[in-house]
């Protein structure tokens, strides 16, 4: 056995011989070979290529991870890719890991938390090195499902004694003060859109924020996956119409907005003194429909980069408390 | 060495010891072990799930790709995440692909070419099994990254001279349709709002689909990256004034529809009769700004379900020819 390991040994190129003859560090190499050239010097580049032509040297990534453990591959398991902001934070994500010479890949969750459970198994007996979760389950099922030591971190959603790093917005905070702007301003009624809000934490803390400056809400609750169009504008006409308060309507998701406030304002229904709306807007599409509607934005990119500052941190071995970071939204 | 072999053999169960005492397939066993229990019995699932626990089975999949050097994994790169059309895309691909006991994972081209290179490098030297292309790249770069022989598909984008099958939409004949629509209702001169001409080849298409229509085309170039918004209303408007003809607006991509045309409403530029408005709306959001306007709507989701079943086919070794299957999209 131990002849046959040496025989081989002999008759393979490996990566530090290629670092030994370029005069690199083998993390110059492996970055190299993962293509990421942002931080090396043309010059270094070249003496890597040299060497590993004058070696005849063949990159081989099973080879390599035997050796490092290491596929350079974190999982992003997000909620819905259909959504502006699951994307947006992956690129976010992307941005961090690749300068750190990771690459993210991405997992559709659909929502479902059978399926993320049945992603989460797939991730853990795959090659990935990490994985960044916008959690649907909890935190025994995750521990249940991802076997294997790697690390773990978790974007977007937040969960109750979280033994990972999170990193979350201020919905609670934003929701609040939103509504306190108009308050301020004689709005007394609040109409809230919004999908289901049994499902997700972020949605709830939402509603905590207004209910905690303005009690009177009416909740209108649209299925995402299916609802019909000119119903859900009627019921939210009848809203509307059944109160003589000042009545914000308050869209806890952009779709919302883009989808029923265009009408509203055709009809004349909207008009900033007695009727105003606002909202969670991440591209700022919402914003064309009226100039002078003031919307919320998070900023997913920026929560994707942190997840991915810290998932890379993780990975080098640096240590990272299982603390909650939290990433701003901003109104006006 | 044949004697370590043997009882390496010996302690370990393997997949076709569960699949013989569960009287199934080892096919049956891996779907079941992928999750992937859609087309199976309830009775069956528990059968695979009892001989797993009586034989202690536990499912590995480093070694399970050492015997069928699969990973079961199938990459996606897409053109530009952020896009509904390749999000949907990438559901319909998963949904074929699932159903075969694959899965596929997305990484984000960020439409630059030189960034898909990149990727179509890690792809090569990972443990994927196939890659689908949304593709910027020409044939023979594409051919020069991905060294290791995998099935390839193209989804959306046509290359010239593809060696690989294409999945894609009817840009030309579609844009042809829907201008001759509208010039049979009297309109003389086209507005194309469009991101850069010069980038993508399905773009092209559309123009010259328009074109081959009506002739009086005035062409708005736009840059996803960065416009103001307030100028290219304006210019907008200019084109729209600056001709008695009867004018449609023809947008190439639904976020100019949702991000221009409200304030064109609002102003009350667009009449049905002197100024319409048309244009790709894949997610269908536009329909809200107008009930009147019609639309254009590919298919992305069946697009992907193609691909991926294009994919499965390739990767189970059934033959596949490189041929060009198109999708229609539909006006109206």
């Amino acid at each position: 056995m131990e002849k046959n390991r040496q025989e081989k040994g002999q008759s393979t190129v490996k990566m530090r011989d290629v670092a030994a003859l370029a005069g690199v560090s083998i993390a110059t190499v492996s970055r190299y070979l993962n293509g990421n050239l942002d931080r090396m010097s043309k010059a270094t580049a070249e003496r890597v290529a040299d060497a590993i032509n004058k070696l005849n040297y063949v990159p081989n990534s099973a080879a390599r991870q035997m050796i490092t453990k290491s596929s350079g591959l974190v999982a992003v398991i997000a909620g819905n890719i259909d959504d502006f902001f699951s994307t947006e934070m992956f690129k976010g994500i992307n941005a961090m890991l690749e300068s750190e010479g990771y690459i993210g890949v991405l997992f559709d969750s659909n929502s479902d938390m059978a399926r993320e459970r049945h992603l989460m198994q797939i991730v853990s007996n795959q090659i990935f090195d990490g994985v960044i979760l916008q959690p649907y389950n909890s935190v025994q099922v995750i521990q249940e499902t991802i076997k294997r030591p790697m690390p773990i971190v978790l974007a977007d959603r937040e969960i109750d004694q979280s033994p990972w790093p999170q990193i979350v917005t201020n919905n609670y905070e934003i929701s609040r003060k939103t509504t306190q702007y108009y308050k301020d301003r004689g709005f007394e009624r609040v109409i809230m859109i919004t999908s289901s809000l049994s499902m997700a934490a972020n949605r709830r803390d939402r509603y905590y924020g207004i209910q905690s400056v303005i009690n009177h809400i009416d909740v209108l609750e649209v299925s995402e996956n299916s609802y019909n169009h000119r119903k859900v504008l009627q019921e939210l006409m009848a809203l509307i119409n059944g109160s003589k308060e000042n009545t914000l309507i308050f869209a806890l998701k952009e779709r919302w907005l883009t989808e029923f406030i265009p009408r509203l304002f055709y009809k004349g229904l909207i008009d900033n003194q007695h009727v105003a709306v606002t909202g969670f807007s991440d591209t700022g599409t919402a914003q064309y429909i009226d100039p002078q509607t003031k919307l919320i934005a998070q900023n997913p990119y920026l929560i994707g980069a942190s997840s991915g500052e810290v998932m890379a941190n993780l990975l080098q071995g640096k240590p990272q408390k299982p603390e909650k970071i939290v990433v701003p939204a901003k109104f006006g």
